[in-house]
């Protein structure tokens, strides 16, 4: 069933080559200080940075530098920003980065006029902003995330050892992106196929739930066909405009809240991700790909119709004289096959998860309601035991 | 290949039973004098009209109706609106019904203030407004055009014998639209049906075109998919509110520019029946179902690896040792078993189309360069003959 929901998305894209040409345009439309937001540094390397600020200066616009944000961005981190933000005054934030700049971003924007702890607000309490939120941009440089079209926010607390991502409304959604799929082109390929799995893991997060005829069910089916088709093409030629441009697309799509408006939802993949990454630092995207065939298999008997349409849809596994579980069993083993010709990991080991660490990263992972199944401790112990035996 | 785009989307949707609910927050984000457009009556009929009435009554809001919107809005009428709402100084246009209506308050609000020759500027010359704009709001009452969440504006022009659209930008798209399913439950079956074909032809319009193999062809193989899945059930149960809901949401996605980002497009099946209307008055869904088999048997051999995935990915035509041709043949077939089924005009002269009006109706044709073959005149009188043929 179709539930009731509302939707707005504002975010402006300007998607293709050169599309850095339309930021000048855009910060027609926002004050003089520019909090430029990135990380460790490759941005340098590939001369985006120097694009980025020679826009910046045309404009006229005072910068001041955020850089060094992880992977896995901290709250530390996060508070460190948030200040700089505040004592700058600074109009808009620009976002120069893969998922985990921009998802920074989003929280400085709502930390930096926060009267309250903004770890308990918004990444405990979940809580929307009801302080000033400075506007952000982005101008993406790693796909996989769709951070740049929606209101995540995904935030590690050292600490608490919680990784942890709030999902804000519109308001805090970046006001406009530019996605340039050539500044994607000199990613290694460890990034590359990780971020093409976090995409593929939210429409799977978004499609196996619910016993539904959605619309969104068959959209999803088309958007899972196109990645396989596109990172296919991308892992043997990475310089593929067309592959690249599609996977960028695709992962825009797939998180810009769209495909889940009116159905259920799961994530308890990434939950199992994210607490994965909070003990071991992993890149998001190969913890989703070393817990999913564990889990999925897991959680297939309670899901079984919607794994038979999986299967026969999005793998085109010919379900001609088959039971059910068997047509369902081998979609999985198509998806697992495709995960190892793109080389992502299936063993958490080589993430550096440890036997010693399982109890702990179980206390970590939040148990979500939207599955199919909703799963014990001992059920994620097995999850991650059995991911550990992956070849 | 994927070409550069700008996508920007803002229109804020409620969707969902009781949808009308949330017109009275929406409201208060706009000044007290209220324009409310709807179509013939039909919902004074249905209860919608004063379910709508009461929520701007308990908003305090002023109201001037403007009444008896065609199903082809004319351009005079359009004057007459514009008149309306200017004199009115209104601060919402806030459109009741379905395409018409909403295609219709789309124009008033750019010609209110508009010191050019309205038809000139907008529908000949195809220029953005640089007046001031009425913001929009739709209650959604009908299915099929998408004019909820676009800057579609389709008007008839009756001395011109010309019915002309302009696709706007984001600036006249409507500021929210209440879409509830249940609003759909009362239409007559000629009008839910033509509403399911035009959500068909514009997916089709926009999938038949380029040699691409983008993102979008996959998510429109999924919203065929879904649309005729959906449309079996609700042509024998048409109180089904999952199909009728999932119907609805798709007509957004078929039209809310999505799909079309990055692609070439055709649009010349809507310019063939935009053609009958302007000579007929005929309902604008049953206009493409009357051209679309003719004009897709005759762009076929064009575009036949295209028409070949259609019936493979779309009608599950069963490909193996078959040709490209006879592949896409059975594709077509599958369509017309399916619109039949629906009850769809396939004949032009149910709809009141006569071989005298012929070389009018081709002058009345625009020409597109988008799709897999740029028509003659002498192949759109043969698609208008070939439809007069159809059983």
């Amino acid at each position: 069933m179709l539930g009731n929901f509302v939707y707005c998305n504002p975010t402006k894209l300007y998607f293709g080559k050169k599309a850095l040409n339309s930021l000048a345009g855009e910060l027609e439309n926002y004050g003089k200080n520019v909090l430029l937001v990135y990380g460790g540094g490759s941005i340098k390397k590939n001369g985006i940075y120097d694009d980025v600020l020679s826009v910046l200066e045309k404009c006229g616009k005072t910068v001041r530098e955020v850089s060094g944000v992880m992977p896995n961005p901290t709250y530390a981190k996060l508070l460190e920003g948030a200040k700089a933000a505040r004592e700058f005054n600074a109009d808009l934030i620009l976002a120069v980065g893969g998922g985990s700049v921009c998802d920074y971003s989003k929280g400085v924007s709502v930390a930096a006029y926060c009267e309250d702890d903004v770890w308990e607000k918004y990444y405990e309490r979940f809580e929307e902003p009801d302080c000033k939120i400075i506007p952000v941009g982005c101008v993406l440089t790693m796909v996989g995330t769709g951070s740049e079209m929606n209101g995540g926010s995904v935030i590690t607390n050292t600490e608490k050892k919680m990784k942890v991502g709030h999902v804000f409304g519109e308001s805090v959604f970046p006001r406009f992106a530019i996605l340039d799929p050539e500044y994607t082109f000199t990613l290694p390929k460890y990034q590359m196929i990780s971020g093409i799995f976090d995409i593929m893991s939210h429409i799977m997060e978004q499609y196996f739930s619910g016993t539904d005829d959605n619309t969104s069910d068959y959209v999803m089916e088309g958007l899972m066909r196109s990645l396989i088709h596109s990172s296919r093409i991308a892992v043997v030629d990475p310089l593929n405009y067309e592959a690249r441009s599609n996977i960028m697309w695709t992962a825009t799509w797939a998180l810009n809240t769209l495909v889940a408006m009116g159905k259920d939802t799961d994530w308890e993949v990434h939950m199992l991700g994210q607490a994965i990454s909070a003990h071991t630092d992993a890149t998001h995207g190969m913890t989703l790909a070393a817990v999913s065939l564990p889990y999925y298999k897991l959680i297939m008997p309670y899901g079984l119709e919607k794994f038979k349409r999986f299967a026969v849809n999005v793998w085109n596994v010919d379900p001609n004289g088959k039971t059910y579980e068997k047509i369902a069993l081998e979609g999985l083993s198509e998806m697992k096959k495709w995960m190892k010709e793109l080389g992502l990991v299936l063993n958490a080991k080589e993430l550096g998860l440890k036997p010693e660490m399982l109890e702990a990263v179980a206390d970590s992972t939040l148990v979500m309601q939207g599955g199919y199944k909703v799963l014990t401790r001992a059920e994620i112990i097995k999850i991650l035991e059995e991911s550990m035996k992956y070849e």
